[in-house]
């Protein structure tokens, strides 16, 4: 469990302070209270789906790391808060033992969200004691885990926002998270595709530029072609395009699984669509609306994205030549739909949000690669619970770019790999288009 | 929809007055509140098994029930008191068209706990001015109907005891439904076998009688053989003998089905038992404690109750043994331990609980009885909804007599029939043997 | 494994002389392998539904019921003929330990059919040789079972004619098992309800009357009420305004699991029904034909049965009430559509073919009964291996009554007690209506 | 359906004359009836898992490709064989509209073996005059896709005898499907890794070359940094030490999805092998035998692969380091143990079979890398049934390299791509490690 064995002095990790993170403390752990301040209770508790998380789960998942892969390891004699919560909220850490089965994290009514957030505010105490008593020696590792446990919560707070939208979505009700007007875009560049030069490429970072996770390191060369991309997200309308000339019904632009897939669910749009009195209607954090046809699509598959790019005769990018352009351009969050726009939404591209003539290439969606989530070369899987973070998901996974409306900005970056199994869409992720040159 | 076509002006339930059926209507919309007093907002949420609904959805279906079936029929251009509710709050009922899936009641975080409140008082408020307003020519058809309603949601009272000690049970945490010490039995009288002779016997009801279910009528004969009754019900400890025995390990002892669902489930033991530090603790709501072995054995399967009584070389009694016993003996849930006796689990027997001899036959537990549930001779099943209330469900299930501890006492009567799968073992059921002369 | 304790020297089965065994054995046994000359190697192997057995997985395993249940029972120091055999050709006793799994009997290429024919040989012949052989004091035990393995060979036969229509049917190639021209009926009797006097019956037989399977044991008093029986099975024809009246999409003439059934199986038709160019047709052992009006409507699950006899305001008849019918007709499988004659279809009722008014009451079609299969009063089960023969199974099933065109005339009587799931459709089943009066 | 757009006239296919075409033809088509001879006609039958495909459904697939293919394309008002066969023999063609359900192909014994033996006949002499006959315009479009047809016909010669193996393996008789005696190595060479210096390589080739799948192409250039890899295949007894040291227990050394495969399916050994007395015997196509510690491992799922690979604390080879490696050490499939050396199974290292120190890279077995099978840059998938041939299965595969034991020596090449799912293990499956520098 040591995930940073050197140091090097200058690095800025070095210079992070204990004021530095008791204030990133405070600041991540409140924005997780934040983000369940419009649900009632019932809205912490329920699982719809596997992959959406309850959550008070979340709010006790997020603390349960600082627990028992900070407090635990670092205090001598350690006594846990409650004997069971580190059987109940441990997500998949084999490392710490058995765990409560995540199918059942919504069958649990007990503990209760108020049960909950005394567990928050204990540890919280915990952890602020602990971050200005450790002494030198352990400062290092205590400060660098701390740090990925603040990352790991920023992750679950994304998590939080699409398993919240998923939870009120699936209502016939259709409540909002929070109640906004939408008001439509006035208009939206051209889809153009963009040149790239390529070559051999520096791609990925090392571990002492500053946080990152471990599934971007090393820096290492990579050869890419020259390659186009699409200047902006593919949006709503173009997708309808997709849909109306029989995308959906025709196999040979899908790709072997991915037609079972469909015929396995049924699917014929995206998630969260459907359609009100012949009307393409969305729902959102916001409620229940109609389609804009120049937002971005999202809440789609790598399926329906790769079987969209077929119909399209284009492709998906590989995640070299997103990260290529995106350093070209000089992309940055500072730009972006994110987190913190309180949009809880991707929007539609307006020219003066993004860099060169390459729009949205930070928030709005996660964009899917057609890239598999795999290690790069050199990397070195941590042993331990470490080694569980991000290596031990490196098969079936697909890689995908840039953040979304849902990620904080001081979380995402240009090395950033997220991965989701090819067949989710709970998540706010949506297509960019790449071609040959 | 309408389930008694001819009416004695002088049966019991023509004498019913419509204060008569204010004040039924009160009191036991009222218990259904009282049951969840003492549940935290969480606990009316979670469905932790397909057959578990959630407090809530029980809170809301058995209001539905008065709305849809009574309001909707006899008032004009009835207005719903919500668009969603008639599809979210029906359960199985084909006549009222589409319905909100039965997995997923514990997926819905809305309608919540308090919009479901408000939902009970409007209705019980629409239904209060009903029973007063209703017309003569009307009221004995809306008096039946108002009066199943009752039955009906006396019936899901015990299904949210039920529930809500399996939602509660499965929480590593073990929370009670209420403390309360338990104080084991002192002795308890010896299991003996009583002989009751057979011959031709009249079992079942009329409906004219009384309130009674369809499926209890008709009266109807049926030829009984001599047989033997056990004086009380099986033990734990007794079932421990069974376990001790290898019974669980013993194909032979076990119909097919019943092996098959054993080896597919993994069972060793009765639901809620556990073993701590090698003692056999049950789970009950009043909390974990170890097992008596003078208490009734429940949450026993069908399955388990006829492997038992093969390896005592018994056999369990059919539902008309039962009902001959029970009538010869004059038993009446006057005695027995139920609902209101505010046990919430089966009690170790005691001789001044029964009747000549013959104990338990109320209350405690449901027993298995060896009988399918299939029509009596001449059972007309309803057309329409009320024919979805019991005759739709004569196959696959087996019958069971007596009430348990969390059935009410003026909802149960020697004729009363319940059912289940074979499989079922989440309502307090338990064994009583019976033998050939 | 003592099926018979007891003995009356004068009893039908005392009288048996083993060279009247010797004849029964050869006939029967030579009667499978006749059974099987029409097919193709290929078709002695496949397994296309969990249910139905590869024909030489049934060549084998009646043989090994000899082997493991007579010889290695009776000969001291028995060899077996393979070392393999008894754990690949047990079918579902427990007694006799671990077994292959049944649902993979159609993945086994080996042993071959040739295989199989010289395992029968050498059984055989060693049966012969110890039913030549076998002393005095064993010959009364040995002789009942030897009785019982032929009775099991026979209901093994008919599983095989059913098995191999299946096979056959599924076949887009639409093989027939024999060719035969289909010469349809000149006109059947008009349905009528003919009325039978009920009151205290005795059913059930006792086994010193000859042979029976101790399911219908002991002989035992019923009380039936005045019932109504249809003087003929059910057509085709008549089901046909079942399917067209919208039978299929009726939820409320359905019982709740069939209901299900249908929702999961997509079901809109009895098995072995298809449409070519618009006209019904009917795959049958002797090809794929237009359906006819007038000939039973068969290969129908329980579930369809009582939704048909739910829409024509019929119900179905308590297996009491055929007993006493086929009791009072004289009714007897000397008369009906049986193995022997060979038509391997049920065919369009005609008037001679039945007693008293009373039509097809043997042959053509199993009748599914509203009775569940359970323990006659005073049923012993067996311990040991005859103990799982029929007693094991007595869950979830329904009892059917009067054999098929696939049943072997001296195997049925009116005593037998068939049973299947409710939604088991591949034997020849199919529906007699009942009324009160 | 053009799959070579372009024709070189010089080059290597340009070259193929009709003669040519027809003796490959007869020899490929030969090579497949041969591999059939040692098997019963029921072997021919049986689908034992849904992805072990009936031998006699490949004979019957591998012919209706060149049916549907080829003569249906080219001949006019071509008449097919037989009305059911294309619809019964496409395997996944979403082209070639509807087929037989995958997992329904062991459910259907008819038509029989010497049905398609008439099949394939008949179609052989179709074919054998089409090349005769095409005209000089077709000649290239024909030529092409019959030697895609003996690709695919050598493709599935390698599945029918994994799935010949599997069909015997799974029998309890053990049947070999042909005797021979297993003599042990005397010994091999020592665990090595061998150093290869990275840069900027081409790999990759282009379809003028010869024959090639279109996912081979087009050459490419990837940066690849200097690595190791080992000289020789794992062998079973390097992996009963991960056996030993607890390697199926550990789930820190599994990926997450491994993981999950593992508890799921209770794996605890490769496929094929069985614990006989204590002593792990492995079922080859030459019979059930001890394992030799000295022979490849093989049978191993890619989770396998990767747990054994982190547990020595290596990786797996990327498909460029392998290409890489191979092509600097001009490994040939002149060397290694393929179809044609008639082992049926990977035997053990000898110095003399590989080449300069790297060994087997060519047969005994597909070595699993780590890279994701997905387009190469610049890869066209194209449109119709080819683009179907390999473009649709480019997610949730890995890709594996240098052929195996069953493989053609002139199926195979350096650049040759096979892909699996991460939990197949039918396949001649196995390991090679590699290390960074």
């Amino acid at each position: 469990l040591s995930q940073h064995t050197t140091e090097v002095a200058s690095s800025p990790r070095a210079r992070i302070t204990r004021a530095d993170l008791l204030e990133s403390f405070s600041r991540v752990r409140q924005c997780s209270e934040d983000i369940c301040k419009p649900l009632a209770t019932e809205d912490y508790v329920v699982q719809p789906a596997e992959d959406v998380s309850p959550p008070k789960w979340h709010l006790a998942h997020t603390t349960w790391f600082f627990e028992q892969v900070v407090l635990d390891r670092f205090e001598a004699n350690y006594r846990p808060f409650h004997s069971q919560y580190f059987f109940l909220f441990n997500s998949y850490y084999q490392t710490f033992g058995d765990r409560w089965e995540r199918p059942m994290r919504g069958s649990l009514s007990r503990p209760t969200v108020a049960d909950i957030g005394e567990y928050r505010a204990a540890i919280d105490q915990r952890m602020r004691e602990f971050i200005q008593r450790v002494d030198e020696e352990h400062w290092p590792a205590a400060r660098d885990l701390i740090t990925l446990g603040l990352h790991h919560e920023q992750q679950h707070q994304e998590l939080m926002m699409t398993d919240i939208k998923y939870i009120l979505a699936i209502s016939p009700l259709n409540p909002a998270y929070v109640e906004s007007a939408y008001s439509p875009a006035k208009s939206i560049p051209e889809a153009e595709f963009i040149r790239f030069s390529g070559g051999v490429f520096e791609m990925g970072t090392d571990d002492n530029d500053g946080f990152c996770y471990d599934n971007e390191t090393p820096r290492h060369r990579v050869f890419v072609k020259d390659f186009q991309l699409m200047n902006r997200l593919v949006t709503c309308g173009e997708f309808l395009e997709f849909m109306k000339d029989g995308g959906y019904e025709a196999p040979t632009l899908w790709l072997s699984d991915g037609w079972d897939w469909k015929i396995r669910t049924g699917r014929r749009k995206p998630l969260f669509w459907e359609s009100v009195d012949g009307v393409w209607h969305i729902m959102t954090l916001t409620g229940l609306r109609p389609v804009d046809p120049d937002e971005p699509v999202c809440h789609v598959t790598y399926y329906e994205a790769a079987a969209y790019a077929r119909w399209r005769g284009k492709r998906l990018p590989t995640e070299a030549e997103w990260e290529l352009a995106a350093t070209t351009v000089k992309a940055s969050p500072e730009h972006g739909n994110l987190f913190e726009d309180a949009n809880y939404h991707p929007i539609p591209c307006q020219p003066d949000s993004g860099t060169s003539g390459m729009y949205q290439l930070f928030g709005d969606v996660w964009e899917w690669t057609g890239s598999a989530y795999l290690a790069y070369p050199g990397y070195k899987q941590e042993t331990g619970a470490l080694g569980e973070y991000n290596g031990k998901f490196m098969s079936n996974q697909m890689v995908l770019r840039g953040g979304s409306c849902a990620t904080a900005r001081d979380h995402i970056r240009v090395t950033y790999r997220n991965f989701f199994h090819c067949d989710k869409d709970w998540q706010f992720t949506g297509v960019r288009l790449a071609d040959d040159t």
